[in-house]
């Protein structure tokens, strides 16, 4: 095992979708740690739309990353030497930290994470803050009732995927949009969605939410924004509510995203549209990881994840975010736990 | 007094702004009253932007006005014939009635009011639906909080005007937005607005709303959508909350109404919007009406009236509130009570 470190920095930033140009990979040397530290080996990167924003030097809910700086979004790593009293070697543990082979954290920058409950990337996907972003943004805005029509955009993706099944539980009828027929057949087959509509092949969007949603829509759960939110918006019901947890189609453009304006549409039907972050619920997080980690062990959620193998690979894994490549939870696999070698 | 009847009709749909030709006048016999209902003569008529939706064969939460049919709305009128136990002659009564001079009503489908607590013409304004419109909108969905910042358009309509000081009677910021600086002049001076942006003399919207909103956006009541809300929403903070009452501005458009989507801005900043109607709270309208007196019989609350003489004037009257020629509530004196002669 090479002890050197590796970083994959944020070059440049990007105009419209992100390139490899965007980012420089840079050998480090690995510094020692200080007592309350622990050094990290990373095993899984998790890649977000989020993350975008945060390339853009654009005032947000989080700082931009620094040019010139290593990227940062959710790891789950191995401790390999500790100089804390709460972590010992082997310890797996989750935190924010950097896209880089090894990296140096505060004790009381990671948590802990048992891999006897869940394979440890679920902390990263449906127990952790995608999981956690569907059930909040879906239960505390789209309150979604027994025999209610919930659509939900980005369907496949790593929330979508979730927002489905928790409504699901909830006893709604679910219709998903997603951009292929396989991930089509992945969210009836195997999640039971009711309904798929393939916004790529399909002609008349509009017309295909009709069609899928004889009575209307009661909840719309909004994770992309542009052509196919404004079509959705056509059917609401009245009193819709409307999370609005990102707007992937927007996160790229280099001009204006323009469309029909809702307030009149909000008028009509009385309906919400709210937008929200997961980080707005942390005093819930322990309940809900656990009704989530219930709702698994008892099979009434599955998950799906994409893994891409290596390091080298997180430049393109992010892009094909935006391009849609991933079933499920976007991760990439930097290397085996030690514990398993 | 001639006893003949008098009607106005909606003639066609309007395309676009209505026109006089939208309308035609006709005469009508007086039907004799039944057992239970009243004959009533119209004395103040309420022209709103909300019928414009009822013009246009679309569906919407009312059903639309059917052509040849006489116009319907608000009508404050004193009842000359009674055949029902609740109600005699010379009582002043509200109720959804006919573009006309006299109406035949059900003893149900209206209301007494007295005039001995605010004169007849609050019941159509402060202390009826446009009071009670802005009371729930800004309370309900807006809740603002000491020092936030609330901004309103169509500051110095019936809604707005009121919305304005509610808001600061809840300790509130105040910052309107009207097209007139007659009207600014109006909101600062007489009811209490911190300031107020003249959209029409005003070369950068965006660019007064910042400088009028030095600590950002909290609330905004939105009674105009089009390019002043795009403005509003870039200022918007975190978690600030949009009741969307109205979108005048899009009303009479023939073209597509075309703006900024605002997906990503709602959910960098958590914001609610929620479209309303003052007939989702009509359980607590009892209540919110006597709020609404007693701030009145305080001095806390003023309200403006614009008052057109002439029933037929009734079309032009509801013409200029897409011109923004009233001050305050707009109203039509069709006639002086029976009792004043």
């Amino acid at each position: 095992m090479s002890m050197n470190n590796k970083q994959i920095i944020l070059a440049k930033r990007p105009e419209g979708m992100p390139d490899k140009d965007t980012f420089s990979f840079i050998d480090k040397e690995i510094p020692s740690i200080n007592s309350g530290e622990v050094l990290i080996h990373t095993l899984y990167v998790s890649v977000d739309p989020y993350m975008r924003g945060r390339m853009a030097d654009v005032k947000s809910y989080v700082q931009p990353f620094p040019v010139g700086e290593v990227m940062e979004g959710g790891v789950i790593g191995e401790i390999i030497e500790s100089k804390s009293s709460h972590f010992k070697k082997g310890d797996f543990v989750l935190g924010s930290l950097g896209w880089e082979l090894y990296s140096v954290a505060n004790e009381k920058a990671v948590r802990k994470i048992d891999p006897s409950v869940a394979p440890i990337t679920t902390y990263l996907g449906v127990l952790g803050m995608t999981g956690l972003t569907a059930y909040f943004g879906l239960l505390d805005i789209g309150k979604p009732q027994a025999g209610e029509t919930v659509v939900v955009s980005g369907a496949a993706g790593a929330v979508g995927s979730i927002v489905g099944q928790i409504a699901k539980i909830q006893g709604a009828r679910v219709v998903g949009i997603a951009g292929t027929d396989e991930k089509a057949q992945l969210l009836k087959e195997k999640l039971g969605f009711d309904e798929v509509i393939n916004y790529k092949t399909e002609k008349n969007i509009e017309k295909a939410i009709e069609t899928a949603c004889p009575n209307g829509v009661d909840v719309y759960f909004d994770n992309v924004g542009g052509d196919i939110s404004d079509a959705v918006m056509q059917h609401l019901n009245n009193f819709a509510r409307i999370p609005v947890c990102g707007a992937i189609s927007s996160y790229n453009k280099t001009e204006a995203d323009i469309g029909p304006r809702v307030q009149s549409k909000l008028v009509k039907t009385r309906s919400l549209m709210k937008g929200f972050l997961v980080g707005d619920y942390s005093n819930q997080v322990t309940e809900a990881a656990e009704q989530l980690g219930k709702w698994l062990s008892e099979g009434k959620l599955q998950y799906e994840e994409t893994i891409i193998e290596g390091f080298e690979n997180i430049p393109e894994a992010f892009i094909g975010l935006f391009e849609g490549t991933n079933k499920g939870k976007l991760l990439v696999k930097v290397a085996e736990p030690e514990s398993k070698k």
